[in-house]
């Protein structure tokens, strides 16, 4: 940030009275741009046993395998965001279940919040964002070529859970991808 | 927004490509300036029974009470943003327990994510935050005097909890304040 998105001046950076961070601060219009972690929103769809992955069709982790989730948009619900993005990313419509996973993705200022899913029909079909969509078996999850951290920590939870009969949710801290 | 943040131009209102909401865009640099909820994340704090609240010191709703929360700051985590907030507003020392709340605040674009805390010890004090801290017994929390839904749900659903003996998370729509 070089400039007030309010007014144009150049901003400087330092901490305003009564706060603990620096801030990039505009010495014009006294306003103080905050800058906070942004929440993804996503599904781990399923229909009759099966889950829905996508191969993304955009960078980061492009041509690897993801669920369908993305950045959540102001005046939108979590659920709603979720379900946008498995239209989105998969073109499937989607009953948002349980929360699975809240994941601290502290690295990228990120907080990821995932549910589990039910596709109301077969349907699916790729986008501009997915060069691929498939709705696969446990077995064949590709468990060495997903997209993310968040993307394995919630299909192993989600399966886990399944197999255990229960719908948990899980709080958890992210490493940086290698 | 009215200019670019990162050159000092004025922003134009339009839809991207491949987009499909309007975003504040910048013709000179490329910019693409999203903007998306803001997570304020919070604890309710226990210790020994009795809960702990604050009156609060700044606006909006100054004067009325809640449980320590606020912005979550970028390079920390939910749970390290609950625990700062308690230092903050009401100078104790929380271990952060397990997830209460996760509610939609839409109309403010917010999402409000609150865990249970126990204080490591009955040390408090007010803040330039907090014109109050109190430790009150569940039959003397002011109901009729809370500033925000959230923080009247997330109360609701701990003494609720709690008289049962679990530690459920709920996820919830908040509504407009009156």
């Amino acid at each position: 940030m070089n400039f007030c998105s309010n007014c144009g001046t150049p901003v400087v950076l330092k901490v305003p009275e009564d706060d603990f961070l620096p801030r990039h601060v505009c010495e014009n219009c006294g306003t103080i741009h905050y800058q906070n972690p942004k929440i993804v929103v996503g599904s781990v769809p399923e229909y009759e046993g099966r889950i829905l992955l996508c191969k993304r069709g955009i960078e980061p982790r492009l041509g690897h395998w993801t669920i369908p989730a993305g950045f959540m948009e102001n005046d939108e619900t979590l659920e709603a965001g979720a379900a946008r993005e498995a239209q989105e990313e998969a073109r499937i419509d989607v009953e948002i279940g349980s929360l699975l996973l809240v994941a601290n993705v502290t690295h990228a200022r990120q907080v990821h919040v995932f549910f589990r899913s039910r596709m109301r029909t077969p349907d699916f079909g790729v986008t501009h964002e997915s060069l691929e969509v498939a709705l696969v078996d446990e077995k064949d999850i590709p468990w060495h070529d997903l997209a993310f951290p968040s993307t394995e920590f919630a299909l192993r939870r989600f399966v886990e859970d399944r197999k255990a009969g229960i719908e948990r949710h899980h709080v958890a801290l992210m490493p940086r991808r290698f």
